[in-house]
């Protein structure tokens, strides 16, 4: 599974002769080449020159792609997939994932770690806004350098529940402990960033929030949390704090550009004017939102109202497959079947897949497009196979028709982590063997 | 890509050391041995004996799984995938579908079924209910045999419509031509079939549509059509014969086993109840309805009433896929959003891709379970892949999780037509290119 090791060390790689896809941008599709020096983009035309010592990939009948953002997942979650279905979200939490998150090791974390970013990687994800635990963060991080993906992550935070003990915070020291690991990772010059991750209101308590609001204004950090999943959460909020969470996040003075809130399934039109006058994001992930029987995501109202609104499969316990391909059309069917054939097109769905979630991450000039100066995050897609062809409209054929089988390479900052298909920053057999085997000693640990 | 040719040729097959998945039996797994002689299953159960020149299929660790019964696809139109996005259905059949068809010949129609043929067997589907065109449907027939897939299959009747006048049935010869292909070709010993498919009443006139139900009767045969995909449908069958489509074929004598309606997106509980009383099939197609906008059928109401619920993709130019796992998903997911998590579970929607389908078809003495005296219509899966790991329940994991790339061997029949996840029975390479320049050529005669 290692292939192509020596061909990832080099400087320069020459994209040739594939259509380049932008959906972020005016032009969308341009015959070009790509060349990529050290992790950047250098440039985007016809008939570029390869050095020698350039890697040259061919790419003729093929598709450049900026690489997925997903801006909401949790691989911390990824080793009970398949253990925890048909349950609804508060259920779904007490009975498996708080248990399981609670009896995390650190070895344990570095298995889903492994697990989530070789299935990332190889449906075409290139950067992961995460929501870790509230301990081994730094595996997470680690183990995203180590494989090749980008991304901002953090450790959870949660102070005011009822769920095990193992996972109660004091906020002063969650907090701290949050601001720690910004100290030591944070670094968006180089594409990883930490936030801070209150996992909902319902679960914390007025001084936690109170504390990362302070905590981000200080340090200029993203704030990430679930908002308005169910009407469970809303009408638990209004008895703990007075108010639904959308006004709660305005009254912590939270309402900005740095607030990632997921889901929001529950909002009113009212609350969509507060989001987009704010500024915040909301993270759309239609397949959890279904499973968990949650309902879907009022997004086209969100949009009208200016939101942005991008995509994340989630974790891999609540949906329970990671590919991008699966939220994109998702999200596009469903929005039709609610109202109208012409609502979401392709190209709209693949630029929330793209552009928007850089932007929502606050990484629009680094990443989402592929561009001369930006990060080299690439996906190049095969569109010959018997799921997608006849091959007219890319995006319609990426949305409608594809799936993690058209992944010929990715690249993440001008490193080559995917080649013809096979992941070569990791070996996919041995990540596999220890996720099932670390799988049945969590769940032994959980004493489920 | 002709692998294992020789090996197909094998008169017994052993399926040694899998777990044996039956959605249709009270067991539904069992860890067995699957002897295969001919053409039908021999015995299922441990340590079964392997003769000297029997194929022995190592299956440690994998699932076998009785093919995907899809009771509802178009393989006519596979040529126009990716080039008909976004529209409702009346503008998607009168701009792309009708003309598309109109200009169908021998050749165009023999690459449309070759590619969808091989994209449902390389995802596991090994019987399909194919509605044609008002033309070659000989060419469907003989490709579904050559390529190994089971199907039963009808040339489509319209007589009364605005559509291209190459579509427009005399209704006598039409169904005439329905019946010289079931002298031709209908044998159900050997699993093929011949259906009467007038398309839909807004495009029948009340003589064609008792000419079907008389000869239906008369040579009992299948009727396979569409009834209440979107409003507008049924607002036109009412204008035309003053009745809705489900009381249009009570009055008719049609409302009995032999009926197969895809859609039923617009049906009342009062319609369900006329429905499971008569005996006849809902074939629901969850994808396509949300793509064209029609919204999605109420199966929970119907299951409860009683009515058989199958499932199917529809064609690759309004899904545009034919994989069954999405439609398994896709059907599970929205019940769930719609109804609650606990909504149609894995083993319930397996089962209507599977045994559910085959029983509507009339076929579920031949098909549908893996048991000794049936076809062998086998899928084995791999459940060891990035995607699926960490493995614990089947069922979820097949329907959450897993993807055609989970798909290593199927077999129809006793004829093993992939193996190792390659097509054995057509060189995929070329079915695509042809199909990619049939689609070409189809679209210039159409002047699309």
């Amino acid at each position: 599974m290692r292939a192509g090791g020596s061909r990832s060390k080099a400087m320069a790689t020459l994209f040739r002769g594939g259509s380049v896809l932008n959906p972020g941008l005016e032009d969308r599709v341009v015959e070009a080449d790509v060349l990529v020096e050290d992790s950047r983009v250098a440039g985007v035309r016809s008939g570029l020159h390869a050095g020698d010592d350039f890697d040259v990939v061919d790419c003729e009948g093929l598709l450049l792609l900026p690489g997925f953002v997903q801006t909401h997942v949790h691989v911390c979650q990824t080793l009970w997939r398949n253990l925890s279905d048909d349950l609804p979200l508060m259920e779904w939490l007490r009975g498996w994932t708080w248990p399981m998150e609670a009896a995390h090791d650190a070895d344990s974390m570095r298995a889903s770690a492994r697990l989530g970013f070789a299935e990332l990687l190889l449906s075409g994800t290139t950067t992961v806004n995460d929501m870790g635990s509230v301990r081994h963060t730094d595996v997470i991080v680690e183990e995203a350098r180590t494989m090749g993906i980008r991304g901002q992550f953090a450790r959870v935070l949660m102070d005011d529940h009822d769920g095990p003990k193992a996972l109660l915070d004091d906020p002063d020291a969650a907090v701290k402990e949050s601001l720690a690991l910004a100290d030591h990772f944070h670094d968006p010059s180089a594409g990883t960033r930490i936030a801070l991750a209150p996992r909902f209101a319902v679960s914390s308590s007025l001084r936690l929030l109170e504390l990362v609001a302070a905590a981000a204004e200080d340090r200029n950090l993203m704030v990430h949390t679930h908002c308005a999943e169910t009407k469970e959460e809303v009408r638990l909020t209004e008895g703990r704090f007075g108010m639904r969470p959308i006004a709660l996040f305005q009254a912590l003075g939270l309402m900005n550009e740095n607030l990632l809130m997921a889901h929001c399934v529950h909002t009113s039109p009212t609350e969509h004017e507060s989001i987009a006058v704010g500024g915040a994001s909301v993270l759309h992930c239609p397949t959890t939102n279904l499973k968990l029987g949650s309902g879907t995501a009022p997004i086209m109202d969100m949009m009208k109202a200016g939101v942005r609104v991008s995509l994340g499969a989630d974790g891999a316990a609540c949906n329970n497959n990671l590919s991008m391909f699966r939220e994109a059309r998702t999200a596009s069917l469903l929005q039709k079947g609610l109202h109208g054939p012409d609502c979401l097109p392709a190209w709209d769905v693949l630029r929330m897949a793209t552009m928007d979630g850089a932007t929502a991450l606050g990484m629009g000039d680094e990443i989402g497009t592929i561009e001369a100066g930006k990060f080299a995050d690439i996906v190049v897609l095969d569109p010959h196979r018997c799921c997608s062809v006849p091959f007219d409209d890319p995006a319609g054929a990426i949305v409608y028709s594809m799936g993690p089988s058209n992944v010929l390479h990715v690249m993440v900052g001008g490193r080559m982590v995917v080649r013809d298909g096979l992941l070569i920053t990791a070996d996919v057999e041995e990540v596999m063997t220890e996720a099932q085997e670390a799988s049945l000693r969590l769940r032994k640990r959980a004493g489920l």
